[in-house]
């Protein structure tokens, strides 16, 4: 491979330029050298001008001097800022160096300037802190493209996507690639559909997933299926979504999901390792009944404890109809908080009231560090009660519990925001740091009020845990299934199951899931069949590419690991798309609006 | 790296197995092996059973003695082919070595055997050569491809992704993903397109390639970009193409077409150096009047010369007007086929004849050993015409001269046609032998009798040569683009160009296509616009990904190296997509059949 590698140009010397804006050092000082790049910035002082030339590897300092190159000086003036151009010139020592940049140790005495290219005045400036606005941006998203930090984002991307490549393929997963234009379903997200010219009235949808494709390669005996790939979702966008997103989509045959976690918890500490210098600790596991009673949340951030403590039988016994009511009284503790004042108090009981939220109250208690408790419930418990949930809650004196009460699952996602709030006033969400966490042995199905009807957690192809299998007409909601998420810093950065592998068991899934046969049929046929023929034990996991790459930075949004992404409208603002199509492609496509 | 590769498990064992199907050998006899697979086939011979048992590595062969073990022989009596079993035995050295499969060293005398799926009866046998048909193998195609033929291209598909975004990468070539929901335009093959749900009215469209964005990408300052991307044309499908393929799509910045061909050339030999074991000669260049000239073709397969001669001057000065009448006489010489009996001649005419090529009718001269000539046109011309022929032919004592006659551009085709029959016939088109050819400085434009204008040979985004550029709307036809394609045994492989960097010339480029203003800006008003705010000069190319498999295979057809592949109608009868949808989603989306 080395001999192949040296046998073609590993510089970037083209016929426009003998060197990059980043690489040039003290070293090469005397050589002659053409650059290219756009113009960052010129400054005249006292006769010497300076552009500071930029290209994707860095920015070199070009110098002019007006008594020793008076029609280059004269040249220079008219140029603005983001031209492009090609110079010549002669690599020079600096007497002023810079430390901050690579080529700080040198600049550029041009000899030659070739204009290649003009710029209108661009609509915002091309710095780390623009002054551009999202929408502004967006708009011009090429020129947004150029500023530093998008640039390292996409740089980022492309290397996590190298890395997680060679390593599938070290361990022998082989990257296939499924296709595009398939069948519309209508379970799970709305689907994207292209309609057909060929056969009219007709529909390809746009997947979701690759879910059946590579169920199906599981089946035809390719054990060890990869795919980083492009999915899309016609769902109504909240702030971190896109219509179409990317997967790193995996499946594996003739195993358990032990077997899945420990080879996908190699491929994150490798990408730690590689990516982030970081050697993680082995991943700790929680079910999902743990992660909700502890945390309200099936994606606990556990940067931080702060766990829930379950106080019904400390607090039930007074009367506080509001408590005796509740059918879960759930406290958490913020530490070193015991001396928040009634405005603090407030701001806390403001946030839980908030619609996102949707709590009517708070009740805290302040641990004094004489001892003594002060809460906003003093009316009806005494110093003693107190005491009792301090000590249930592990709290010290000077710190601060906080109580929520309501139906269980609705108070545990309650408190489950307090706690991130707390954790990220405390300041115990540190960037730089990850913590990991496996949630395993989620519910099958999950009952939906509005419809009517169970739906599948995860997706209608996770099998039932073996020995849950027998409940699943009778008791569909004690149902459990080998399936698992990885969790990041409270984000969810993949999820999977070990599959149904069995027609008849896929059939009574669909049953369970309100299917009439023939409907199952008509939709999923071609799997149903398929697992007639000989189908193996298979399991797998998908993460999301843009979620990955942005919790693996620190970034809120996967927006910013986008090159071209849509606003919260699914609109391209850039290309201003979508956008109507002629008379003649809708009647080839035998369409009415 | 490598430690970290260490700490996972680098073998196929899991919780359902120790080995894979393809790893056991004689140095393992002794060992107590767990496998899974596949019953390929089961043998009874005098009290012995065999099963050979396949899973993606290979296959290994199972024995059960009926003494012995009298209920586990009994038990596989009742296996059928396809079933997936897991089986628990002793490695031991055979008696009988089979030379043939790596693993024919060994059996594995069997103690256990554990049913994990049984299998109907599979529409078709598993084997190289299936007894399947082409419709039924699709219909089932995840069946298929448990066959060795589709798996290895498969295998070689992924791993030739793999060397390619590799060696991209270490020559500083980012892969930055574009996004799928773009916008529709009228130039170029028609667009699927994605109705919106959101904008009722309103479409996305699928990429017929990333061509605009890579552009951007260069603008924004990204000088080596590359993708392996799917792209989409709703085209009638000939025999060789789908409505998905990937491409490929490269762009470098600050690039003159030398640097874009030395950089390719760089990528084309690590592949063949690394995939073919194969290091292949700098590729040959020709220019696209040459090719048309000598092959009549803009994608020669150089594997032979058989090269054409123009003959208008020796042959129209006699009384045979077909001749007299032509704009253009061109030949070419089949070596050795003087000895052409008149039923083989009448097939070469037949051929001709064919609607696909379409011509009237093939002249020939029979080189004969003694000196003499035998000709179709003997009643018009004497021995001396024929002699300066062959002599302008090159053509020896032997050899065979056909000659055919037309309109200069369709003679050519026709030519073309029959050049390549002669080679297949000859045997020169040889499998395993590679000749690679860049054809350059193609036409910019390309004129339509259907529809009275030009239209962009390579795309509208491609610039005219600098010393053309003047000519763009005085002389169209004489303008002639620094566009590029790669050429492999007669396949096109790939094609590029240099691209317009400036507005101005962009919006003359779309003029000459017939564009208003107010089209250009409102297709591509984004482009055009960008281009104002300081454009490098740039280029690029983009590769047929399944095609560059099925060429290095050998193959003739994309469809073998296409996991779901769809027919000739754009149907993929696996899934039966497309397919009708929901009135309720017709509804959302506005739309009406």
């Amino acid at each position: 491979m080395k001999e192949q590698l040296n046998e073609i140009k590993m510089s970037y010397s083209t016929h426009y330029r003998t060197h990059s804006c980043g690489e040039l050092r003290a070293i090469d000082a005397g050589k002659e050298v053409i650059l290219c790049g756009w113009i960052q910035k010129i400054r005249n002082l006292g006769g010497m001008s300076f552009i500071d030339l930029r290209d994707r590897y860095g920015i070199t300092q070009l110098t002019c001097n007006s008594e020793t190159n008076v029609d280059l000086h004269q040249k220079v003036q008219n140029f603005g800022r983001e031209w492009v151009i090609q110079i010549k010139g002669i690599v020079a020592e600096r007497y002023n160096k810079n430390s901050n940049i690579p080529t700080g140790d040198i600049e550029i005495m041009l000899t030659e300037v070739t204009v290649l290219s003009v710029s209108d005045t661009p609509p915002f400036t091309i710095e780390d802190n623009s002054d551009g606005g999202d929408e502004l941006r967006m708009k011009y998203r090429y020129l947004d493209l150029r500023r530093e930090i998008p640039k390292n984002n996409l740089l980022f991307r492309h290397q996590l996507g190298i890395e997680i490549r060679n390593y599938m393929n070290n361990i022998s997963f082989v990257e296939i690639e499924t296709p595009f234009l398939v069948k519309s379903t209508p379970e799970g997200a709305r689907d994207f559909v292209v309609p057909s010219r060929v056969n009219n009235g007709e529909f390809y949808a746009l997947p979701q997933s690759p879910q059946t494709f590579k169920q199906l390669l599981m089946l035809s005996g390719y054990d060890r299926y990869f795919q980083i790939v492009k999915c899309f979702r016609d769902e109504d966008l909240r702030a971190d979504r896109q219509p179409e997103f990317t997967q790193i989509d995996c499946e594996m045959s003739f195993v358990e999901q032990e077997d899945i976690l420990n080879t996908f918890e190699g491929l994150i500490k490798h990408i730690f390792h590689k990516i982030k210098q970081i050697d993680i600790d082995p991943i700790e596991r929680m079910s999902y009944e743990d992660a909700m009673k502890l945390y309200g949340s099936d994606k606990p951030d556990t940067r931080f404890e702060m766990q829930f403590v379950e106080l019904n039988e400390y607090l039930q016994h007074k009367d506080f109809s509001v408590f005796n009511n509740a059918e879960l009284i759930i406290g958490i503790v913020a530490a070193d908080c015991g001396h928040y004042t009634r405005k603090q108090l407030d701001e806390l009981v403001e946030f839980v009231k908030r619609p996102q939220v949707g709590a009517s109250g708070l009740v805290y208690i302040l641990c004094n560090e004489d001892g003594s408790f002060k809460s906003s419930v003093d009316k009806f418990y005494d110093q003693a009660d107190l005491q009792k949930v301090a000590t249930q809650c592990n709290a010290k004196k000077g710190d601060l519990i906080l109580l929520m009460n309501g139906k269980k699952d609705q108070v545990r996602e309650q408190l489950s925001q307090l706690r991130l709030e707390m954790g990220t006033r405390l300041g115990l969400r540190k960037k730089g740091t990850y913590k990991l966490l496996w949630v395993t042995d989620f519910p099958l199905l999950e009952w939906d009020e509005e419809t009517n009807r169970f739906y599948a957690k995860h997706h209608p192809f996770t099998a039932p845990k073996p020995e849950h299998e027998a409940l699943l007409e009778s008791a569909p909601e004690k149902v459990n299934a080998n399936a698992y998420d990885l969790v990041i810093n409270g984000t969810e950065i993949g999820g999977g199951s070990i599959r149904i592998h069995n027609s008849d068991l896929q059939k009574r899934m669909f049953r369970v899931l309100g299917f009439s046969d023939e409907e199952a049929i008509y939709q999923f046929g071609f799997l149903i069949n398929a697992f007639r023929f000989g189908a193996p034990p298979h399991g797998g996991i998908a993460f999301g590419f843009d979620r990955l790459c942005s919790v693996l930075s620190d970034y809120d949004t996967i927006r910013d690991f986008i090159a071209f992404p849509k606003n919260n409208s699914a609109r391209d603002v850039m290309l201003d798309s979508p956008s109507t199509i002629s008379e003649l492609q809708l009647k080839e496509l035998g369409l009415k609006l």
